[in-house]
């Protein structure tokens, strides 16, 4: 079976075409600027590029868009729309309503609209992608897949905050926790790469991006995430500032006069790596600064690297200990030096990084040494994949693994 | 030399008469509801209890009453006013600008005022006590002492947070941390009972109140701590929430139409153990009331305990290791079966509780195995004495230790 993974944005749409036979990427594309100016999409599918510029209003124009470039006779990746059998979405924010992926339907779609006061920006451009492939392709089931599902597992210990229990329970104020396809994905390949069982392994896997999140993942159940109610919780990030004092948005917001929402843009937007740096949101431009002895890259680069090792000791303190600590996305799949720097004096718990195996190495592969009781290892993460196998099984009305 | 240690709040005068000859304690009192009806002193020394029930309007009315009852022929403890050698006053907020503690003028003074925006509540109490004191006994020296400043020495990887820079040059936001006084006691204290050179000790210092904070301890050098800006970041505690996402800040105040000051007025007065359990804010009553089958008794116990443990875990990363683990303050002293399930599965690290050491252990003693490589011990915390030797110190002409 053919599966299109779509990830819509408010003003993009994101797809992969996966022909699960072989797990084979068929094409990859990207429609971009839907209601703006200069909107287009650009398709790869068998080494060859089509890029089409063409006002899109809508996301449902955006999905047709693509089903034309995906049908196109030269440069396209099908005969016919019937092939897909199905589509799979990424959407946000599940709340605590789904805990595995999804076929959609309308009672689905309305959970999706209750979580849009968790998820304001993404889960309306979700709900507008799913509805676009209703219109467009309405014999084609689709499956929701959520990036808050797999952290669903977390005890309450881990997930309330020291608020009143009111606002749990009224207002849903909790840790939810995101990256869930990465991290679950990442977490199980890790085990089967080093061929251990997952149902008696502590993992702690380490999603180092543009965003990025740490989870604690005990016998293959998430128990505890660094993300919160929202992505902004939890280390350094490109723009958003992870952890703090709750008060600090109020000394912000009453010393510059501004209102709670325009501190919490701050804080998202302006503050992480680029915040600290002055510089940039990239790693890789940060990483250049510091190490042409830029104070203030260095300083973010020091309290990222901080960040990481702290919540490192605290999984592992809430596993009572690790077995395997996977590095992924952007920065953990390309950073060997931050790897380095994150693994240094581990070596109280059982974890030894070996410099050799660790140095360039950017595809999957252990890291650590020989001796070492601690298994580090990159794993790349692929999202897309998870979505598709998850789509497939709920199509085919096989068990999610 | 004869030293009085005070602790001044908004309304309160909490003092202590220490003879520094053998450190013997020679009264003790509380001035209360200054400025408001029904305010009062109640004194002890000797075993003898004197309670003045007198209008006071100021804090100056307050320390006038508290030298009359000092002097007490028949119940007081002093001969004359010129006895008291010199004044230690507990400061919260020193800001930048105290990196220990330092004999009151002037230029102290407009210190201690320019950081009243960090400490809005305390600090501006704390100079009334000192100004009250300059007033009444004009010629004994007054010395301040920060609750901040042992925090001083922690790295800028531990105490920015990833705002943008300006924030922190403009605004000093940044952690500063407190219970300061109580960590430098208790790391030092632990390593001195336990024959350790503290230059080349590691110490966890768990001061668990009605206030909670942890702080990690290197070689004498404090390097990290769980408290903030203000005293509301870090692990549960009576009312105040500890860390969460600064996004659930805004998702309260925009479902719920409150202010931010509305919000930190909840997230510092109604969470925390009582906000969990809906019951009490006093951890004796949440363990009758979890021991006894409630379940958001139970909760919020649970969220102490991991909370405490992520922190433990952290430190131990942030120091590669740690040799010693100290618990303090009221709940640290006295909660033997919190600190055994705190302590729970931290074999990985070398640390292992003596449950027979533990139970019902109340004082300064070790409760780790004798073949425990991290040693866990209670320590009675002690700010006064420590507030009494640094103004000693200080007065007359000596390091301070």
């Amino acid at each position: 079976m053919k599966i299109l993974v779509l990830n819509a944005g408010s003003s993009s749409l994101k797809y992969q075409l996966i022909d699960m036979e072989g797990e084979k990427l068929l094409a990859k594309g990207l429609v971009e600027r839907i209601g703006i100016e200069g909107s287009k999409i650009t398709q790869k599918a068998h080494g060859e590029q089509i890029v089409i510029e063409q006002p899109m209003k809508t996301h449902t124009d955006g999905i047709q868009l693509m089903l034309k470039a995906l049908l196109d006779p030269e440069k396209g990746a099908l005969k016919s729309m019937d092939e897909i059998g199905a589509v799979g979405h990424r959407v946000l924010h599940g709340g605590e309503a789904f805990t595995a992926s999804v076929l959609v339907n309308e009672e689905v779609k309305n959970a999706i609209k209750a979580n849009i006061p968790l998820g304001p920006l993404h889960n309306p451009a979700n709900l507008m992608g799913i509805e676009a492939c209703e219109k467009v392709m309405p014999n084609t089931p689709n499956v929701a897949v959520f990036d808050t599902a797999f952290h669903q597992t977390m005890p309450p210990k881990a997930y309330l905050y020291g608020v009143p229990m009111e606002y749990y329970e009224r207002l849903h104020v909790r840790r939810y926790g995101f990256h869930g396809t990465s991290h679950r994905y990442v977490s199980k390949r890790a085990c089967e790469f080093l061929g251990l069982d997952r149902s008696k392994t502590r993992v702690i896997t380490c999603h180092l991006g543009n965003g990025s999140s740490l989870a604690a993942v005990e016998n293959g159940k998430c128990v505890d995430t660094s993300m919160g109610i929202t992505p902004l919780e939890g280390v350094l990030m490109g723009t958003r500032s992870g952890s703090m004092d709750p008060a600090v948005v109020q000394y912000i917001a009453n010393n510059d006069h501004l209102s709670v929402d325009e501190v919490l843009n701050i804080l998202n937007k302006k503050s992480g790596l680029l915040g600290i740096s002055g510089l940039s949101s990239d790693m890789r431009d940060i990483d250049d600064a510091a190490d042409g002895g830029n104070e203030r890259a260095i300083t973010a680069r020091e309290m990222l690297i901080y960040g990481i090792r702290k919540y490192i000791g605290a999984y592992t303190a809430a596993m009572n200990g690790v077995d395997v600590i996977v590095f992924t996305a952007g920065i953990g799949e390309n950073g060997d030096a931050l790897r380095a720097r994150i693994m240094e004096g581990f070596e109280y718990i059982g974890a030894k990084l070996d410099s050799s195996r660790n140095n360039g190495c950017r595809s999957e592969a252990i890291i650590s040494t020989d001796d070492s009781k601690v298994k580090i290892v990159v794993i790349p993460t692929d999202e897309e994949i998870v979505i598709a196998r998850d789509t497939l099984c709920i199509v085919t009305g096989k068990p999610i693994e």
